[in-house]
């Protein structure tokens, strides 16, 4: 089994468990911070793991892409090619051949797409993407899935749901190395009865853990958490369940006490890129001129690199004169910030005291308004 | 006296000393990693204390104008607002009015220019920009000066030299903190009579160190070793003697040769980001398609963090993808690599074998083609 259920909340359905990978244990839940084109952007390994954070992402379509299959074999997988020691999930590339590829067709059979790089045609199915997934030697691996966006209309939904559980029957069937981890997708949108038939079918397939994809595609932010809920509650109890592609500080703490075990997210990144910076009282934009001469770090409580060494008013200077170093600064103090909250929250369940802890941080979390934000990673 | 001339080399005219600052002694010949706007372009301090950098560059314009000298003053000067402990150069800026900024008027009294950031106008005087690095809290100081292209006649350099000399009295009239030290800048283009000219005026004014500016700005190779010999033969022996804005590896070896101390240069970052590194055998440009799969480090005779956790194939995929870790990691190398050079040096005049040792590094060094490289720093 790679899944370990260790304790269960008493008020809430929060869980403490580990994750079993080739490349050693990970403590659920867990946040893994993402490195699309095998960089955590921005940020060096060392850095990384100065964080806490062992578990990374990447993603294939990205890699597939570029450097490619050949360099990554001749490199003797991902994990040399970026010289990163610990497990590495990959997502298939699913959401990116949906959202990012251009001029696609879609058949039982794959995905045909051009390359949002240089538009050459690449046409993917459920097998090449997992022998692909071999040859990065990735610890856990995806399915490819067809991602839909909200709204969708139910015959839509049904349809697409049909070619993503033939996806996972043949992906589940494509040989692979036997310490790599193969995770089902849920899909179905917004409509339970798609979720139900969805969990059913790819819990019958039989996989090393469930993901729940289609989530936080534009759909209002209650509707996120009653679909999450509803579906995490369908999932087996002793297999680790991740929300794909979820999210901000209060829509993980959100999605813990939904049952979620596992999140990846691009926002800690994506948003330190552009200034703005998590903290255990909610969300600053650091460009803003208030910052100019206010010469406290970005969070008082925190021990990252950039808040044991520099203050914002320097870091406001730095995005103001477009030096990188500020991109470094908040997406490395980001990344610290969502692997602490995960951690602490993994101490409060331990203490079963879960649902105060998450009440706590929301009562003092100021958010963003809503559009300076982006909600989802993919 | 603020610089201690410890031994000179038997076969050139490199010399060993020690430049005494108040954070700190530095041993010369020198490199001096290159901070414009309070920040070693994608650096952090640590990365740069690593290389085993202690004194750092500034630029007195970038400063003035962002994040300007309310907000440095609020932070208690610049060490505080970059927090970096060792010491700090800072330059005037004067190259920069003369090339970066537009509209300029220059008059005796000063340079009238407007900010080449947002075109607001300002009036700089020596006494003004001594005030400012008073308020930075520079360990030393360069005064403001008129720094020529080549080629210029002889009566606008005449013309020129008359006004720098006019404002170096003028800075060193203004008051300062006993412990900022500050240099004397010898202009006067490829005239040897002219140089010649202000090194007497110069010294005769007396200054805590001498720099040699207005050198590779344009002029032949030949002709910048040709100058800088002449003028560095020219500088009290036991005073510093820093030529600014130089340069290529083969560049400061060749000018250590002629007896200069310190050197500063925007080529490792600059062209860092570019994806050039250099190495003990000569440049190289990452980006080409040859290091695609090409698994050796940058140097294998490197001991950078770069190098001992990268791959040429795996910092050529960063490029080709336009992470910004790229940036970093050949950034990186670079300082290293001009840091290291110059202690090799050192230990080289140390055991009188500095000419073998520039003539090896000449003989397996492989320059980039020409204007695939930029020069000057400034």
């Amino acid at each position: 089994m790679s899944f370990r259920l260790v304790q269960k909340d008493k008020n809430t359905k929060a869980r403490l468990g580990i994750l079993k990978t080739a490349r050693g244990e990970v403590p659920t839940p867990y946040f893994m911070p993402v490195g699309t084109q095998a960089t955590i952007k921005t940020l060096s390994n060392d850095e990384i793991t100065a964080s806490g954070a062992g578990l990374i992402m990447a993603n294939a379509y990205h890699l597939y892409l570029r450097p490619g299959e050949e360099i990554i074999k001749k490199a003797g997988g991902l994990h040399k090619f970026m010289n990163w020691k610990g497990p590495i999930m990959t997502d298939s590339g699913g959401y990116q051949i949906f959202s990012l590829a251009v001029l696609r067709k879609v058949t039982p059979e794959g995905a045909e797409f051009k390359s949002h790089i240089d538009g050459s045609r690449h046409f993917m199915t459920p097998e090449k993407i997992i022998e692909f997934q071999k040859v990065l030697g990735s610890d856990i691996m995806m399915p490819l899935d067809e991602c839909l966006h909200y709204p969708v209309v139910r015959s839509n939904v049904e349809e697409s749901l049909k070619i993503t559980l033939n996806w996972a029957k043949r992906s589940k069937k494509t040989p692979k190395k036997d310490t790599q981890l193969l995770f089902g997708i849920i899909q179905g949108s917004t409509y339970p009865e798609l979720r139900k038939r969805a969990v059913e079918e790819i819990v019958d397939i039989g996989f090393d853990g469930y993901a729940i994809g289609g989530i936080a595609v534009g759909e209002p932010r209650g509707l996120i958490h009653e679909i999450t809920d509803y579906t995490a509650g369908l999932l087996p109890e002793l297999q680790a369940r991740y929300l794909m592609g979820v999210g901000t500080p209060l829509d993980m703490l959100e999605a813990i006490a939904e049952g979620i075990d596992l999140f990846d997210c691009v926002v800690p990144t994506r948003n330190g890129r552009n200034g703005q910076a998590f903290t255990s009282n909610g969300e600053l934009q650091l460009r803003n001129a208030p910052f100019k001469d206010d010469f406290k770090p970005i969070d008082e409580k925190c021990a990252c690199y950039t808040c044991k060494n520099h203050t914002r008013a320097y870091i406001r200077h730095l995005f103001n004169t477009d030096e990188i170093l500020g991109l470094r600064l908040v997406s490395l103090h980001n990344i610290y910030f969502y692997v602490k909250l995960i951690e602490a929250s993994r101490g409060a369940i331990k203490a079963n005291r879960f649902k105060e802890f998450k009440e706590e941080l929301s009562k003092n979390y100021k958010r963003m308004p809503i559009g300076k934000q982006k909600e989802h990673s993919c």
